[in-house]
């Protein structure tokens, strides 16, 4: 059933965003950050690949005085694909400037 | 598009476990927090209606010296309705014993 | 022992920041949202006395255009009064503009 | 002042805890876990060394059927040295079995 995979793909999207929105993030613990949240979209039923991308340019931008930030939403682009019963999904996660909202969008086959 | 629907429901459970895991809960705080929970869902676009419940048994049994807990997969029953371009689906996360898991299933109509 | 004092309320004030940034947030359910961050606070170990407001000014300002944001450190206001064997101590959390940092400050009798 | 580094500990414990407490976790992911979890501490103010350990034997025990389980708090072992102006202190982190608690202990100089 396509719904099911499309529900799977919104899940960890949803997770993904919550879990980790907050941690302390730079330049220099950027790629590590996102080999652990791909790490954990990858242990989840189902997935069958993720990317996780953390926005340097905006992590500059944000930076505090002492040279760190919290990580938000304009920062996280994801990708999830997921497989159920053979249906395939995938969800992306990416900032959406005009709505100012880290806009998940569904894609199927 | 009954899809739509079905992602939208998952990324509101997943988003809100993974949000509220870890909350400090006891009994004092059970009936706010459920609240707080639910008015969480229903600010999120295509929602229609939500439920959360804390599980009471699940707290007492877990509390620490301190008189209070983390709250945990086990201890949450949410229920989200969403509408996309007239499609609806539920999504309703609960904890499977047999599995260990918080299993977040889809009902859709 | 002073230090225990100052120990305990910075565990709290880290708490729950990294607890609640990302809990999505409007005018609609700030008052909640504050309401059951402060009755987390109270549940801990040696907290006396907790205030917790949302700066509504910011959240208007952040809003998508789905009318609710991401609840960010610029937002937080803070206060947790704790004691331990006979010590207050007072821990702030408050947005520094000027540093682009949510500020955590001391305060000891 | 050594209030001010038993503060800062205290806000690093805290913030550990919470921002990570719920994030899937196996063996698989759980050394990368570790190193994202230390990444965040030392990126903050203070803090001069950083030490994070996932309890691999509690992770096992507790893997649902879908082989990976959330991050609780008795799994977590984190130490913390911050400095401030000359004065030293570390937090501990470290599951109490008898009071079912995450404790955390403050260690001055």
């Amino acid at each position: 059933m396509k719904e099911l995979a499309a529900f799977e793909a919104g899940i960890k999207l949803g997770a993904l965003f919550h879990q980790f929105v907050g941690v302390p993030v730079s330049l220099e613990n950027a790629e590590i950050l996102e080999k652990a949240m791909k790490s954990c979209i990858l242990l989840q039923p189902y997935v069958v690949d993720a990317d996780v991308r953390i926005d340097r340019k905006r992590v500059l931008e944000k930076l505090s005085r002492f040279n760190y930030c919290s990580l938000e939403g304009d920062m996280i682009f994801a990708k999830v694909e997921v497989e159920v019963n053979g249906f395939r999904a995938t969800g992306v996660l990416e900032w959406d400037e005009e709505r100012k909202y880290p806009l998940m969008k569904l894609i199927t086959e």
